[in-house]
């Protein structure tokens, strides 16, 4: 999403969430692409709510469950109210930036285990946010969220026409240094490649 | 608001954000408060997020404008989506800890100045998180505000009814070790007194 903008000459602010999450590798990358894309990177530190939202794997020592996304088991995935927290604190850096949206790569893929990627939720979340900023002097500020209603194989199709060097992008929810290939978002980042006819890159440690 | 729901034998949780405001004083007050209940305490360090909204008084080296709310000077108080992001934490921690409800004491005396205080806003607020949390075991938690179509005068009017320590309670938005007695929310405590026609303890500077 990030190339996709650029390449439309939008002036984009890439902000990531430090939340305590495993697979800090995430951070790297998204560091990495804004500065390919010479875009500016904010680095939000939410450790400390982090450590309030207990119970999810991907914040606490409880195994990454592996197989697939639309398997009951993945729901110890959802950190609570993760989206929310995100999609507010980026309204709040826009406001403070006098940005004109705030966009989400949040896909369709995710529909099944988690409800705040939902396009009812992202409407309503929307419809919420013009209300928080009304009469504040930003009535442009909106929500775009281009893959809502796509999949992650729609996400590499356009990574691959923007040439992004998809082998410095990040999916594994395991800390390590490579993509486990086992994971929930491992196995959807193999079958996205798939899905779209393109090579996959990632080297996958099992 | 929290005297009120403990006279309920309502178990709770107080919630107070430490975003890096200049009145650090009702970080010490709310622990304080929470202490008099029996109640939890849970200090959420949003100082990452306090220093990415720049541009208010509150936490910025700007002067807290003196007289009162209405006045077009107060916008300059607005932290950028601070409610917002103030309460998808709150709900955060309300899934994680099975909360049935999140509670503000927002108020009508802020609807001049700040658009998420009022009543269209906190109930779009509330249906988004209704669909982020739909399906994630928690049906029944949900936002609420017995304060927004009341005053600052009711709020001391419910306080002094069940005996409230107000001398141990902090509004000033000024750093001071007293409250300065001229800012608009020092202004708006006054009035709120003598709307009440309650007994003011609050030692001011001026």
């Amino acid at each position: 999403m990030a190339y996709q903008l650029a390449s439309r000459n939008e002036e984009i602010n890439i902000v990531a969430f430090d939340y305590g999450q495993r697979h800090r590798r995430e951070l790297e990358c998204a560091k990495r692409c804004a500065a390919d894309l010479d875009a500016k990177y904010n680095e939000v530190d939410l450790r400390g709510v982090g450590s309030l939202l207990t119970g999810s794997a991907l914040t606490d020592d409880i195994d990454v469950p592996h197989g697939h996304y639309a398997a009951p088991n993945m729901a110890i995935t959802i950190v609570p109210n993760r989206n929310a927290i995100f999609l507010t604190v980026a309204f709040g850096i826009a406001v403070a930036r006098n940005a004109t949206a705030v966009a989400t790569a949040v896909h369709g893929g995710d529909h099944y285990v988690y409800p705040d990627c939902r396009q009812e939720f992202l409407e309503s979340f929307n419809a919420m946010q013009r209300l928080a900023c009304e009469g504040t002097g930003h009535p442009d500020l909106h929500l775009e969220t281009p893959f809502a209603n796509g999949n992650k194989g729609d996400i590499v199709r356009v990574g691959a026409e923007l040439n992004v060097p998809f082998d410095q992008t990040w999916s594994c929810y395991e800390g390590s240094e490579l993509h486990c290939g086992k994971c929930g978002t491992c196995v959807e980042r193999q079958e996205a490649f798939e899905m779209a006819g393109v090579d996959d890159p990632t080297i996958y440690r099992d």
